[in-house]
């Protein structure tokens, strides 16, 4: 039993690599689809999503299965019960990487933010799929230390985030309210994007030391 | 055994009513301060919402308790593991509440938004108050007509939310860059305020009926 057990936290393990690998397919498809305004890449992102969204529902029900044939009890039902949350936050982050690309079709075949703002949608969006990789890497090898570097790129795309306003809102500020409306809510789905990828990172860290970090930290 | 896990079913209920209460006061209190310009009460709703954050963490932990000791299978554990997901989406809801209180306090004493959206607002505000409501209705009568008229309230919102955009973009919008950025933010959060009542009336509405709803529908 211990053993079947075993090989079904594995199986859960793989899942969620595989979910998180399609979610960082998703955001890199999205950030560009948004930055070099490329409507295929925007539809292709948006048609994916609905894969992620299986994936997850899936693997939820394993988890639900293992919850009712295995009985973990400890650190084994934590990280049960966590990969029920680590695979609802890979949902939403597949959502975000499709309101960005909707933006993209939305706006298409313009860009959807005006010229000095681009340098630092390139840039969130940069970070963003980078999160999403080492997120992958770290659901992967439980290397807790990514979860630091995760952390460390959220802040940076939180600064990014709070620059954007500051260009929006500063004098020189010519964009049409078109413009104003899309960047403050691309720069939002970018910002909560990340926001998840440090919440899951959370866990794994926890999973791997033993340091239980609440839902709401 | 199965007494006590009853009991234990039963507390689990209470508490997701209790937090949904919470989460009902934290919206009127934001939606009120942000509609009203009201600083105190945004101060109010912004600390109210460590408590929110507290029991939702307190929750967490007795539904693992119970997952731990009692074993559930069937129905009985997809009660748990929802109660999981719903306390989740109530903390998340309380944040919201705080993003709307928090743009009041920004902007006090000026209102947040120009007069031609306020009543646009004031609705959304109502029908997201209305929501938690009977979302707290829902959870503690477990009567699943409410889940409809939960989705037709959050039908009204997501209308109300393109409105706004409709409003922003119109010719006659004379609002500063400053009020296209926060009718946006603004709009965005009563929006998913409402779209988390919705997946948590769904999560409802399936323990009653035994219609199992995907995280992701």
């Amino acid at each position: 039993m211990r053993e079947v057990f075993q090989l079904e936290l594995r199986e859960v393990q793989d899942r969620l690599v595989e979910i998180s690998e399609l979610v960082a397919t998703s955001i890199d498809k999205a950030t560009r689809a948004f930055n070099e305004s490329d409507v295929a890449l925007a539809e292709e992102c948006i048609e994916d999503d609905a894969r992620i969204d299986e994936l997850a529902v899936a693997l939820d029900e394993l988890a639900i299965t293992i919850l009712a044939r295995q009985n973990p009890v400890a650190r084994d039902l934590r990280i049960v019960v966590s990969a029920l949350r680590i695979s609802a936050s890979l949902e939403r982050m597949g959502d975000l990487a499709t309101h960005i690309a909707q933006l993209a079709r939305y706006r298409f075949p313009d860009k959807v933010v005006p010229k000095s703002l681009r340098p630092t949608f390139a840039e969130m969006g940069r970070l963003d799929v980078e999160i999403a990789r080492k997120l992958t890497e770290l659901l992967s090898s439980q290397e807790v230390e990514l979860a630091e570097t995760i952390r460390n790129d959220d802040d940076k795309i939180d600064a990014l985030h709070l620059s954007v306003f500051d260009k929006v809102l500063g004098e020189k500020w010519k964009g049409e309210t078109v413009d104003t409306v899309d960047a403050t809510l691309a720069s939002r789905y970018h910002e909560r994007f990340a926001d998840h990828a440090v919440a899951i990172a959370k866990k794994v860290q926890y999973l791997a030391t033993g340091e239980w970090v609440p839902e709401s930290a």
